[in-house]
């Protein structure tokens, strides 16, 4: 992506999945965008006007050609600036979904002028034009890449407008401070004070509370978008492995393999009531050897640490209360995140006395007896991990941080705000207090785009697909 | 697939390429496709009429919407029948080009009244409507199939109608002449004769010969479709594999690999200036033996007598004319077919002075001398591949059968003709004739789908894909 004015160019892409389908859309963007398609395009029919001609969101039937070759039937979609997605002149070809017809639409627009789109393309002139912010803009890929209810409503609202507005607003304010202390830079020879000290630390600390929540409300957002890490534990044989096959083979369950994650741990996304859930079995590391000690190993320790939630699985028939309460005593001194719950899984149960076992596990609060083999009681095990989950997050009800790059924006402005609280209580004056007011404004101003530089563009549009 | 009269279903799927796009397409079609749509969309700004109330080719922006939910941001296209691929009320719901969005969706619309179409079933439902003939109904699969500049080429010419006209023009003068022999049946008594016997003969002597054409053109359509089989073969390191491999890495190639049609040969589809070869390495077999006896393989052999062209190759290094002649002469009493031509390729001649190569193999007509290794001369060898191609079917311009089904359907059509030229030669009356006019009649309307039934409907749109 070299330039991120909006040069004038006419860019084209490929805009729905690679492969067969029954339709592929093409979509062309830009000054040139109605010129080159009624360069290609013949309309059927009476209405013979030229695509500048026809009014915007319309629909016209006809066929792409080049010269007397006819490439394909296709639907030509008007869209008219400022009323596209990109705000520019649009048209979308709706074409015959076969590979090689694409790819000879796009060659032959590629012959009449237009360039072929880096990718997220379209979205940075949708952002460029005004027609979204950068958040937005942000969660228009997050929205694609979604793949669980809680991940694609997060996305959702943030596409349209989340908390943009609430930052913007936040920032509103601070600008009409900073532009006060800024003035009292003007008349520093007077001293004077046009900023109100008191009203401004007020505001400060009113917008940092806000940010705080923000901040720690990014920890849920993750996880939401990239699946709640959690770790299959237990000794060796007791079904570790099993229990994953079970949870994924459920029906209920929409289920992808993490491929190369690591090598050592074998990591299955699953959603579970539309959230997303990255289960991790330990089984492949030294099955062979102590399952306590091989949790030792430091990258499943890793994958302990970062998870808010262990299913500590063991085989009712093997175990004794004794022999279980040594493992969570070991299991427990190799673990050093202290933030984690353990859902207790006694296995096998198809092999033993349903009633005599709740007996003997008695001491161990609330213990879910499955039988991973028979798929017995997983649905109970399920709502077990459910409830873990919402139990620690009830309190972020409504705005969700799951972008890394807002969430770090978002701790450098506080950490800016903490130092202008610390100058006001100093009692400093107007010119020491203002640049750490700028730093501020500039972080806050990254997340929705308001501030901006061409390496962040470039990083934030080329992780999207071509065509959006 | 049930049922073939349009009962008033409202059918969905996504019409675009599974997988993640940018944005994704899902058809809606039937008599309450406006109203199942209505129930779900929100339109955003002052527009807030109806769907069944827009314009027809119209497209509006506004929300998915379940009660309070927000599924999607999305435009709505409106076809208002008959004006639409279908025939029918259609709504294309373009949305964002997620999986999970798109069978949110999905899920959505099944819950208000739609079902999910079969493979197939919009076209089906085009055929069924009049929109287009059966021939130009499997012409769209084979449109979305096509993956080289000559298979596209048929298709296109297929769906717009190619010899349906022609077929259906030759079925009305046999209709004609058919209506005049059951109008004789009414008066048998009588004796009369309606049909002129002579013009009867004639007209089927223009008919046979013309579908004659038509069904020899189908070796060259079914070709052109599949691709061109042309056997590699070849002692023993030679380098088969190398020049395989190095016309697949030739830039201009447009490759694609044939998993698993058989474990003795490789295959790899190459499109050539247009049109698809199948290129099968006889490299696998046996390549320690010797390699004249290797090709006696069953396997091979069958490859060779389906292939129109094979390219023998031998080491310029390793061969003496008279070697080379023995070879040749081997070759030739082991294969069966006699309507293939050979390209005779000396491999390795980076190794040796190109002019002596030249006198030393004089006697053997025109042999292309090449470097696989060194990708000398490869052109001049994809050249002469394509001429040999070009040489042996320039007689067909026009019209070329590609469909399997069209071909038989021509070939019953010509064996019932050929029974009523007999009849009419000998002479034999309008009840003994008329039936198996009716026979040609038949099978001429196959093709159509003039003349049609369940099995046959079910048969062509199943290997449709979803959504088409």
């Amino acid at each position: 992506m070299q330039q991120f004015s909006n040069n004038g160019d006419t860019i084209i892409a490929p805009a729905t999945a690679a492969g067969v389908g029954a339709i592929a859309v093409i979509r062309v963007s830009g000054m040139r965008a109605f010129e080159i398609t009624d360069g290609v395009f013949v309309a059927k029919g009476k209405n013979k006007k030229k695509i500048a001609e026809q009014d915007s969101h319309t629909i016209h039937f006809g066929w792409i050609k080049e010269g007397e070759n006819t490439i394909d039937e296709v639907l030509v979609s008007v869209f008219k600036n400022p009323h596209s997605y990109t705000g520019e002149d649009v048209v979308e070809i709706s074409c015959h979904g076969s590979i090689f017809i694409q790819q000879q639409i796009l060659q032959l627009l590629n012959r009449h002028g237009a360039r072929n789109a880096q990718p997220g393309e379209f979205t940075l002139r949708a952002f460029l034009n005004g027609k979204m912010d950068l958040s937005q803009a942000e969660a228009v890929a997050d929205l694609i890449a979604s793949d669980s209810s809680a991940s694609h409503d997060l996305a959702l609202k943030q596409m349209r407008g989340g908390y943009s507005s609430e930052i913007k607003q936040l920032r509103e304010q601070l600008i009409n401070f900073a532009s006060l202390i800024e003035l009292e830079l003007d008349f520093s020879e007077e001293d004077v004070e046009f900023a109100n000290r008191k009203q401004l630390a007020e505001l400060i600390g009113h917008i940092m509370s806000h940010i705080s929540n923000l901040i720690s409300s990014f920890e849920l957002g993750n996880v939401i978008k990239h699946g709640i890490p959690v770790v299959i534990a237990g000794r060796p044989n007791v079904g570790k492995s099993t229990l994953l096959n079970a949870l994924l083979n459920d029906e209920r369950a929409i289920v992808s393999h993490i491929a190369g994650t690591t090598r050592d741990t074998i990591e299955e996304e699953i959603v579970l009531s539309g959230i997303k859930f990255r289960f991790i079995d330990t089984a492949g590391i030294r099955e062979t050897s102590d399952a306590i000690e091989s949790i030792g190993v430091s990258r499943t320790m890793e994958k302990i640490n970062q998870s808010p939630v262990l299913i500590y699985l063991f085989d009712v028939n093997e175990s004794t209360p004794a022999s279980l309460r040594s493992e969570l005593e070991e299991l427990k001194k190799n673990v050093h995140s202290t933030n984690y719950k353990v859902i207790l899984a006694g296995n096998k149960v198809d092999k033993k006395e349903h009633e005599k076992l709740k007996n003997e596990f008695d001491g161990f609060g609330e213990v879910v007896f499955i039988s991973a083999k028979e798929k017995l009681n997983l649905p109970i095990l399920t709502k077990k991990l459910l409830d873990e989950i919402n139990l620690s997050h009830t309190k972020h009800d409504n705005v969700i941080v799951t972008n890394a790059r807002h969430a770090e924006a978002l701790q450098h402005t506080n950490e800016s705000l903490q130092l202008v609280l610390e100058g006001l209580n100093k009692k400093l004056s107007g010119d020491l207090i203002a640049p750490e007011i700028r730093n501020a404004l500039y972080h806050l101003g990254l997340i929705t785009g308001e501030v901006t530089n061409d390496m962040l563009l470039a990083n934030i549009f080329s992780r999207f697909c071509i065509g959006k």
